[in-house]
């Protein structure tokens, strides 16, 4: 399992910003009910939680036949795009610069055409294969993209065109599995799981097989860290101690950004992905948290300077990495220079673990909390893990703050202004709403 | 010049969340005296306004041996990669991917010993040149990373090696600039520029020049924003008028987090970049804001629920684009179904433009600050212009809270620890430290 280090987190440690552990003791039986209440699975949203169990061989089936095309580009947006494009860059980074690792892998998750056009122009579409995932069927963005890629197809392969798409989507409703029932290739996201829960079903899954990782192994490390985030015994129990901290956090102490910064390149998106899952589910009702991607050792670079002396407002949760898989030793040159030579004989892997741990004291000693969580190695098994034991987490932290960690009723609005921008029927009301208001921003310009 | 509509951040067109005229007026004399301040040039740190009258030549001239290799590799970290990479993702998008735009281009910028073996398989060494940037001459990660590539490359190519540097530095101070007295090619980063201010010193516009873009462009740019943000009308300066809007709604709102979204893929590093500048030149003495890097329409889908919905501790900036120079009309296939259809015969940048004028108006209506800024298109040109923007809009920002937004004290006391753990000498307290808090942190653990 994951490691779970909040010594820097409590006040035993860092004194008065910490929390002490009494006080950590008194949500016991709040976090225990949450685990309890998580259990009985009364909430749809809580299907996620049977995804390690599922049958990959749809996956892996859908998956054979686009290996043996050239490219793979995924259409998606949000939760769609986000957990695979994690399971790319972490499990095979620089993917489309190294030879024999499977199909180029393109992900479009956006309605940029200056992208569209740059993609267009690395592959050829002959050769290529599409993913659309859209687990209504009906997201704007995804469908425009499908429609004109379709068409491109269709020009380029005549019929065969159908055979090249595999569509992501609910099992049984929506116009993406209406499609499906015309012959295209379709694989399900099961009833219950929202975009942000969906890496771990075959949204992510068949990325995963796409680029030669094995999904059973995202699926096991997942199933480890669901026996150890349902435990009941609160001290044991990394999601329960982690989602009572940032909660804690915030309540009492105005902490309401929660900086995630893996020390590794390859989870940066880790980081992205998470921070989908962390606002959308829980910054609802006035309440909430901000999370903020990050990657170390870069960012340290860039934002130390403010978590160490701006506003106390923040909660950094370093990631760490035991095993790189790669080393190098730093040789014997340039000696004469001092701030060169005590790094001969050192290691790129020492010195990035050196950097994360000074950098945890360094925030301790400022009073500012912090906490680590350890992977020994990035791979699909930890990345499983890594995935599930967040989405507890959150959950468990829905459970806290009072609010439904699976809903995000307040994207609506900008989703029915843009149909109405569309001309979608029914929503020229709201078309008259953008255009009066650009009456209103006509008035503070420069 | 870049355009700035503030409507939405006004009383007047959002009622109670918004600021009044009449009180951002009463900024004016506090924003012109900063202005006066500035244009007197007190600070070294205001150096960076010299660079848009610089001579190009010598990076031009660096940027021509460099050109005719098969890869360009740069070192660096924090403000010596942020900015560099922002040119080369906005001006060259899926650069390496593309034929015939100059030579491949890698960009170190950690100390992630898997990045490096990945980097290395992915190019060959002998073909390859490499800029490594450090303003000091002595930033521990980007040393590290030149000791390994220097040794590597002479066992590749013997003494041609040291041909294939070039460095960017201090004009007279630090290892690397006596390691260019010996006889390797350097370029100068004028004295008082710091790393976060440094985009367009030879710093960005070598990569810029690689790649093929006009350094002259980027900087002409900057002269344009020059003129805009030092003019004495406070209601007719983009600059002032932004930073005062970012000041009162901390000041007086409590929104301390200031998202910087663009609508355009390749601006996302822009965003990065922004973030550094934003976060290390303000977060200090408990002051600051915390600003957070996005990209739309992708983060609609993972952020705007909790910007309508979550704590009301943020500003959003959008950063709009005309002419995105390429198009893709939406064609008429999937007509009978309904979340189809209306896109028939629409366009990806009309669809694009549409979310985004959708999510200010939505914003807006939940009584959600924000402000959005428009440039033509994103080329060399506004590129540079935007730098610039920002960062004046920082120095202003900097003397309203009453920061010094050209220094970083806070990062010493990490790098002192790194130091004692990697060995250095002078610094076994730093290291005995760490040791001891491994002791503190062996008490809070799963």
């Amino acid at each position: 399992m994951l490691g779970l280090n909040y010594s820097f987190m409590m006040a035993e440690a860092i004194g008065s910003k910490g929390i002490t552990g009494r006080k950590l003791e008194s949500f016991r039986v709040k976090a225990l009910e949450a685990i309890e209440e998580i259990k009985r699975k009364r909430h749809p949203g809580l299907a996620f939680m049977e995804l390690p169990w599922q049958d990959v061989s749809p996956v892996r089936e859908a998956a054979q036949k686009l290996r043996d095309l050239d490219n793979f580009l995924l259409l998606g947006i949000g939760g769609s795009a986000l957990g695979p494009k994690c399971i790319l860059e972490a499990l095979s980074p620089f993917h489309n610069l190294r030879e024999g690792k499977g199909p180029k892998v393109f992900v479009y998750e956006n309605v940029d055409p200056a992208t569209l056009k740059y993609i267009l122009s690395s592959l050829d579409l002959k050769k290529t294969g599409i993913n659309v995932i859209s687990k209504s069927g009906g997201t704007s963005e995804t469908a425009a993209s499908f429609m004109i890629l379709y068409e491109m197809l269709e020009k380029a392969v005549g019929r065969e065109a159908a055979n090249r798409f595999v569509l992501t989507t609910d099992p049984e409703k929506g116009d993406l599995r209406k499609l499906a029932a015309t012959g295209m290739s379709a694989l399900s996201i099961p009833p219950g799981v929202g975009g942000r829960y969906s890496v771990l079903s075959p949204v992510g899954l068949l990325m995963a097989e796409v680029i030669g990782a094995d999904s059973e192994e995202l699926l096991a490390g997942a199933k480890e860290a669901h026996e150890k985030c349902l435990d009941c015994n609160f001290w044991e129990n990394p999601a329960i101690v982690a989602a009572t901290l940032y909660y804690v956090m915030q309540r009492d102490e105005g902490r309401a950004i929660d900086v995630l910064i893996p020390y590794a390149d390859r989870l940066k998106s880790f980081s992205e992905w998470f921070c989908q899952l962390w606002s959308e589910s829980l910054g609802k009702q006035g309440r909430g948290f901000t999370p903020y991607p990050s990657v170390g050792t870069t960012d340290q670079h860039s934002q130390v300077q403010l978590w160490m002396e701006g506003p106390e407002d923040k909660v950094i949760t370093f990631l760490r990495v035991e095993d790189y898989e790669a080393d190098f030793t730093i040789p014997d040159v340039f000696g004469q220079y001092e701030g060169m030579s005590f790094l001969r004989g050192q290691s790129l892997a020492g010195l990035i673990k050196a950097e994360e741990e000074a950098t945890e004291l360094a925030l301790a000693k400022a009073g500012r909390p912090n906490m680590a969580i350890t992977i020994p190695k990035v791979d699909a098994y930890y990345l499983g893990m890594l995935f599930y034991f967040f989405e507890v987490v959150t959950v468990l932290a829905g459970h806290f703050l009072g609010v439904n960690p699976f809903d995000q009723p307040s994207v609506e609005e900008g989703k029915r202004l843009t149909f109405g921008l569309m001309g979608k029927k029914g929503f020229e009301d709201k078309k008259r709403e953008v255009v009066q208001a650009r009456d209103k921003k006509s008035q503070f310009k420069i």
